[in-house]
């Protein structure tokens, strides 16, 4: 189903060349000062613009529908939309013909039977994640005092950012794409929050990343180099009774609760799928391999467009737990 | 909470010290054989006696307490309890006086303020995963013919399996611990399980994988690596109109949805927290940091007998799906 | 919070006086026939303009802005919103001072820390039922054959419809409201839907019915006459190996599981609060027992506009039982 | 499926005639002091023995088995579960045969295709409330001052109690059953409890209340005679700023929303189905219509029963709200 959470439960809707991008949001507490200004700020973080992001610009304008009153949170669902505007009206029946790899062209229609919106992937487009930015930026003012960063600590498998916009450039002049890796932090966290097993935070946040489009891996902490660590070098030794910790292998989560040090975090987003590169994949229609190019308007590196994003995941995880 | 699914709803219970671990599951179909005895072979895999692993011997015999009737399931709640009985009562005071590093004795006290079971970690012991176990023991018969088959493929950092013993030996003459990783591949899956976004299959199993105690990363397909990737090195092109694909880059799912390729993700399990090696950790008495050393009975390398708590998570995560 | 359901799943969200009143559905299969104008055969039922009803008339115009693609849902969120239009600005800041009695306007506060949106009782108006009959033309679709039929049997009171018009003009000229009761029966119910205990369709009904504002009390089959019956008065007998029974005074469940004869059950609606005629209540500014009386445009029996509304909420909970 | 509640989460398993009945409740708060002792009051409201009730004696013996240590709740989950001793062996084929009038016997098998337990009812025996008891004692725990009375209104339709006796005796010589009206009345509920719409408290106990077997109906406040009053009679005017009311029609609620009123609302219990007075009902074998008299050991009136488990759904619900 399209809804997460229990104590900050968000419901979102919409599809890529659809009438309106939503997010519903259940269990804000009344009383947070709210406008649509407050949105900017992350939404333009996610937009395109920079090089290696779509050239399709969309206003991105938040409409706040329900939930606010006088400025402030009612208690009421919260509900944000956006209008679609920026859609090129064109023929995506070669989606169903030739279903593009790395997409879910192929098994949107296996499960919907051929009814999914094919339209710029429809329901599955990465422009749904516009409703989780939205979703974030009032999970963020549910946390208060906690603060969640994210960047972009890789491109391409370099680590030295001085290199990221040649290997972009690169990769655009074959048609082809990259990847990268998102690092994220939350700071100010306060001990207790999280469950054990099943609601640990582990599971919320990576449950969540793994919601956005195009993301292969996370870890937590020392992550897989853990599998290759010692327990003595892996492990956090207290250094007060406030539960400060002199490593942080663990990413500020024992048991599955935060200890209050940082909640440290990495996620691997794939190359951009839509490469107008050669590709050789079959025609559903005729059963033939054919060449096959994706057109049109599309970023060469999604994972530009994704620190916002796995903010907001994070601060939504988060936000189920602070209450 | 310590519930997880809709389909296919499990809840568990216990103590590393109290009187059952259990395991209640909700939304077994009818009609299901099951004994005693089918549980047998995964609780065995799980158990103890390798090199590396605890010498604390249970039983572990499963008793069905609710849901069969003349050897079937009955549609009704199927609950599995194991009695502990090979516990060593002493003095766990220690846990409060100085919590382990690695472990949950920190959060899982400031979380329910000094009222949590000290024993053997309590309901935070890794002896709950008997309850997965025998939970993924029930979905592997719920999922039919689709078969789960996971396995380490590095310990200490090594892939040689040649090495393993003599890593693991390495550290347990130090009184020290070694960490793994367990690849899972799950064949005949078919195509359009799972959902867009939030209950994405990758965000069910990741869900459940960070319940397992010890997990530090997840990953699909081509994982972290794809971050290093072009879009053309890591895309599956189609081969036939199937949904057969040239490579599995993405690990059997595009768009959250399975597209009837094997699913294959790893995960990375930390070294064993619990050390005999000296560590240098505060006292939260006194406020001193103090050498400290972890006695007791423990595994060198949990990742040892992870596999099968792995696969075991994997059927639990098909199982709200295959219905 | 704001949704329900499962398989079927609704999240509403507006207020009487906000820009949108919307219902998003997770779980609406892809493939069936929708378009705006299905929603206005139940939507007119619900409208206002007979004797008793408010003389404020909305257009109630649906949009369909997610979910549907070619005149067929896609098995994505199905998204409907309204917007209101007819909203009357004035000052609302009296039902602060003096909440009105049987309203929420009091609860609200005290809830919401007085955030809430007091015009015209924001989201806890009965404008929002206008979120239910839309997702219950969805559920009507979804339920196939099964004939849902609800209609009032009793005003103020009174059995004979003959009787109505005149109760309502009655009170009315007083300034003052009635109530009425609405019985609900759902044909050609397959047998085997529901769960025992939590999950009984009678539960899920009741649950439902109880969201439906003004409602005061639910029965089923024979209600609350059953207990004054004798078992053998009570008890349905079998009149055939296909479930069928002489009597139907469980309403067509048993357990908890429909048996495949008509569902039946009835609910109250309590008159309109919004009432004319002088009250006496607190002034919760000045502490003092004030005269007040509610001005604006209402109903004079709520009642009158209920039935499909109950139909709606019959739908829906049978909704996540059918698929 | 056999779960309830979000913040107060309880799973329920076990059937009449298995090894064990046993609730498992998730989110009870760590410290609160809780023993097998603590059951006892309820429990023995709950057992046989008085006039009108079976014969069928079961200690009852309460075993928390995980959840608590040094005698207070831990956090963990917290599970009780009770030994099935005296059941008497038999051939429960008849119930397949010719299934019993009232009961679930068809329904159950049809739902789970003849795999259900038929012994006593199995999973949908009455004897599963023990678990809601169990749970309603740890919920009353969890409300602290909030106070939960149930009483019997009325007995095969008399509410004079003097008469009862007479009535349930009378149907007994006839191997006939009686029904009964049960009011619950929950004082020192604080206002703001609750949510509009899908979690009302209404929604919340009529849910859990219709999880009883036996229940047909449920009222609060005014009830189905509010569906007779005029708005001026059934509205409830505030008499201070604290949010009394002069009258109570509304039960203490408003909006879904406690006012801060005492909380009261009615059951409606059917009579007894398993009578042995003769019924013509369909055996399933043949087809015929036969003579059927139910044997052993029943009930003559559950109704008596019942106001501790009313009592137990009640304060499950309201645990749900008040953390």
């Amino acid at each position: 189903m399209n809804s997460y959470g229990t104590n900050f439960r968000i419901s979102i809707f919409g599809e890529s060349h659809g009438k309106l991008i939503g997010v519903a949001m259940d269990g804000v507490p009344a009383g947070i000062s709210l406008s649509e200004e407050d949105f900017m700020a992350d939404l333009n973080r996610r937009r395109s613009g920079a090089r290696g992001t779509t050239p399709r610009k969309e206003d991105d304008i938040p409409h706040i529908v329900s939930g606010t009153f006088e400025g402030c949170t009612t208690g009421a669902p919260l509900t944000v939309v956006f209008e679609n505007n920026n859609t090129i009206s064109k023929d995506y029946s070669l989606f169903r013909e030739i279903p593009r790899p790395g997409h879910a062209d192929f098994t949107a229609q296996v499960k919907h039977n051929f009814f999914n919106d094919i339209r710029g992937g429809g329901h599955f487009s990465g422009r749904l994640t516009l409703a989780l930015v939205a979703a974030g930026v009032v999970a963020k003012k549910i946390l208060g005092n906690i603060r969640i960063n994210a960047q972009i600590t890789a491109i391409a498998g370099l680590a030295d950012p001085s290199k990221w916009d040649a290997a972009i450039e690169g990769a655009m002049a074959e048609g082809d794409s990259v990847g990268g890796i998102i690092e994220c932090t939350c700071t100010g966290v306060p001990a207790g929050l999280g469950e054990p097993f099943f609601n640990s935070l582990e599971s919320e946040i990576a449950h969540l990343a793994f919601s956005i489009p195009g993301v292969r891996g996370i870890e937590f902490g020392d992550g897989f180099a853990a599998a290759a660590m010692k327990g003595s070098e892996h492990n956090d030794c207290f250094t007060d009774i406030d539960g400060h910790t002199a490593t942080n292998g663990a990413g500020g989560i024992n048991g599955g609760i935060s200890n209050g040090n940082p909640i440290v975090f990495r996620i691997a987003v794939k190359p951009t799928s839509s490469i107008s590169k050669v590709q050789h994949t079959a025609n559903f229609i005729t059963g033939e391999i054919e060449e096959f190019s994706v057109k049109g308007r599309h970023d060469a590196c999604i994972a530009l467009r994704c620190p916002v994003i796995v903010e907001a995941i994070a601060a939504i995880a988060l936000a189920q737990h602070i209450q």
